[in-house]
């Protein structure tokens, strides 16, 4: 592991990544052909919580959070701070401090493959994260990690620059050179999804409006009815 | 497994299924010798929703949710679904487009042993859902299960037409044939529970309310004060 | 293991006591070194709540909660129940008519390794309580464990009297002899965090605020600017 | 719950469990149609040890291990001892000295949803035990279960009587009404794996000897040479 | 926390632990009234190893050793080394060298909340390692803990010089006051288990031994033949 | 994502790989910069197998192994198969079958981001599998994937063609660019390892054979003798 900060990074376009955060993480999700999807485990800290931005990566070691300050220098207006840990590791790296720090220069939330704390303060400021774990432990300053290389985090190989779009859904990764594609098909989707919705209030059945049943018969499911007895 | 699709199951009756949910799941839980209780890893997507129904059941595996599809059309007003899964998974089988056509023919609520999505949309409205992740995953249509078999949900073994009611407190099953005797127990136990309150609240002891001195002191426990030192 | 009810135990002073508890867990745990902050599976039943008291210890075992019956009785104004169970367990062990029986006693709430239910009869009384999960299991009142002996609960050992601090980041716990001195350091650390706010709200880095640039390049960190290519 | 013991229990044939005994888990998993398999977490207590019999089930909580020795009674010679638990617990409700009272009854094996102890006396002994947990942890015998009611245990639903096969891939169970018919494909699938390896190991492709390459090029994968550059 | 160093701590009495260690941790752990016993969790690195000592305790950091090497020192012939954590970790803690080390004082092994690595050179050199995780994960050493303070470790609180059993069901621990006490009552459940043995082989129900047919039938445990018909 | 297989892809350097294997995992991880390491819960199927290789990189969905029978085709002598899956699934994705095709193309072991099955098998032929958990549970062949694009794999991003190293202590995986300097590294590792176990053997404390003792002292520690009350 190389103990670096890597400087003017290359972002995904600003306009692109707000047309994805207004779609919400499923439709990205679906119209990246469900790739991108960092693990469940992974909970916002407060519930409505919503952000989407631009990556810059930090990656840290287990009940050190070091490199998160240094990472603060890199950010800018419309970035999201993703954190990965070198180890499984729940300490609260992050707390109101940082996010005073992160919101004064215009950053949209806080990803971390660890935990946070000071939720109070971080619901009353409004500032999104999303975390494995929500504990006060604090975290010494001792070990180089480094700043805008790849990190994994909850699954996802996550690249500086990266869209990333987060809500009560979970966080999804769009690489940079995708997300214009990407945004063009969820909004497609979106719309299509719309129509649907209300065919389905007026009743239509799904097997119907997707066609399913042909699929259903041919794949050879059957249908009868309870027997009598039992 | 059989790849089946049971129609016209025999369901709880209804009106007993309504004073079930009117009592909540730990009186009815505990009126019931305290059987039918699902694994506390179900959560509620969204805290205070409440529901009681009849069960249709599904079976799906991990990563597919076709059946939940094909069970829709069996649902009818009154029901919750419930879906068992035969691999631990914790993909979206569930979002706010399902929960729109289930509303539509009246059902009250879902019950999952896999993940859901679009959280905010189901809270507003007001579509309650208990899961054992919330995740955006997609999930294909590819491969058969089965709609009203018997399926294991989060540890317990549900019949089609079982009762069900959840609440945060989790979600518990009554078998149909067991649903009136229970509601009957549960109302007592309720009716109890009040006079029980007024009295802790007044300061008297649980110790004394029940009755527990004497057991306690003839299993040999013993009161001491604190020794001085130390 | 002694089967006990240790009567007249020391606490630690309530003025103290309360100082601490407007100070918070994440100022608190730090303020003692980083030490006595229970394992983050402890959640809160119900967000927002709080909590500041003097810790009456029970040990209990699995599906028992016969001795949080017998623990009430030790309880007094000020005090919160702290509860650790002799293997993992997630059983609804406490609900709103101990709840009602603790508030009666005029304590401040509950902090179990084991399972709570009735949430939201809890959260309507306004009586916090942190536990590993939420269960509306019920138990039996059958085996004898101990009041006011050490227990560890979710990773701290408890003694009876210490000084137990819980709200939405956790719960932690000082010793009664170190609470006033932990609780002057709270406050020094509280006072200065203001000013480190207002810092970093102007913008200020935390690299700097906290001279970390030369530890930094000590350490062997490099700045370097993304390769052109790639 | 009933707390009852029931005698006198319908078993599945003692040849077609022989049979079924002698294909393997995953044989018998493939030819049930992928059903009957409990969750992974089941594990042998020592590698190696191999087991088939008819179930006699049980019904414990946590804790307390009380219905194993009344289960012990109802065991015959072929048997297998299935343990539910009415909430997750791991703690050590069989040993050496239960496994010496059923090995003297002819029963094959216990599979339970807690923990064992004893390991190194078992593995001596050539009893084989799938379980949970490993823990020294001791119980109480206190509360009433039932034996030989339908006990989920791992995810599955067990009735009394059904045949369980269990090996180091874990633990499968087969309906009685099942178990000839399941024996019987479960032989025809073993016999066809024969020459399926033989291809295999002599080089053949299974993409060729399954005929996928035209299913697979349906579905629209696409084969591409590595970019030179990168 | 304390960052110090406890030289010339007190020791349970070498005889008795061995003793101990001849009797297995069952048997200690019944003896010791069901206490003591560390979470199941902790597994041995290596099947069949077993270790009987005194506790030199340790407080770690995650991610950081540094205070493992510092304890080596305290170490001497028939001690324990045992590691507690301030959080959640696996990583790879302790290795060959280090158990080489330890092997030239006489210790008898290591008993450790977090992770280890070299699994096949501990297993060849015989050195018994307890553990929450394997891993090949290195450490830093940067920061301070403690040796010979009590420390928290797999639920248990473990005081310096605190007799430690261990072997493939679990690690106990006995106070050092305790411990001849606790081995006098071990031995005795000892010689009384082996006449039991000899009863169990012979066929004798252990419903009869232990007299437990009255009490279940108070309990109200009925016994009733399977229905003719379902 | 991209449903493709990219064939020809570059390889790390067969002697390097070879070097590297013989290594063993904390040794190359720590001549990494302690990077690399797949996350520990990935576990070898069958104790004492060892493997090094080339990476061939497959991408599957929950319960559906299509693309490893895809993948095969892609593998030549010294590869080693790596599966990243896109949910956590335990599912038996890998057995004797694909593991005797594997063989017969001079592969040298398996690592699974879920379920392997036929352990038994797999140990007796001597093929080495890590996997996240053992499961008879079968898999369909319904769903598109990728071979040998990029995957996250226990937490680590793997590119076709990288060096992994997997022993007792886990996997651990080299960028192919980096492979050649790792090896040179490690060996130098290894070299002064073997003079440290010596000095170590023959007492030789770590304090001093590292120089710890100035910089714990900078740090702070104290020695104190044990109060002799208490």
């Amino acid at each position: 592991m190389k103990t670096v900060v890597i400087r003017n990074i290359k972002r995904a376009d600003a306009a692109v990544v707000k047309r994805l955060g207004a779609l919400g993480t499923s439709t990205v999700h679906e119209a990246y052909g469900r790739a991108g999807l960092m693990k469940p485990y992974l909970r916002p800290a407060w519930a409505g919580g919503e952000a989407a931005g631009t990556a810059v990566t930090v990656l840290v070691h287990p009940g050190d959070n070091w490199m998160i300050h240094v990472a603060v220098e890199q950010c800018q207006a419309g970035d999201i701070l993703v954190v990965g840990c070198s180890a499984d590791n729940t300490d609260g790296m992050f707390g109101d401090l940082l996010a005073t720090s992160l919101m004064a220069r215009g950053v949209k939330g806080l990803v971390i493959d660890a935990g946070c704390r000071d939720v109070k303060s971080l619901r009353e400021m409004g500032f999104p994260v999303w975390s494995k774990a929500i504990s006060a432990k604090g975290t010494v300053k001792a070990t180089l990690g480094a700043v805008n290389i790849p990190v994994v985090c909850a699954g996802i190989n996550v690249e500086p620059g990266d869209a990333v779009v987060a809500d009560d859904d979970g966080v999804v990764v769009i690489r940079k050179k995708d997300a214009a594609e990407v945004a063009a098909k969820a909004e497609k989707r979106h719309a299509d999804e719309e129509g649907k919705r209300k065919q389905l209030a007026a009743g239509k059945l799904g097997l119907d409006m997707y066609n399913m049943r042909e699929p259903l018969a041919k794949a050879g499911l059957v249908y009868i009815d309870e027997p009598p007895s039992d």
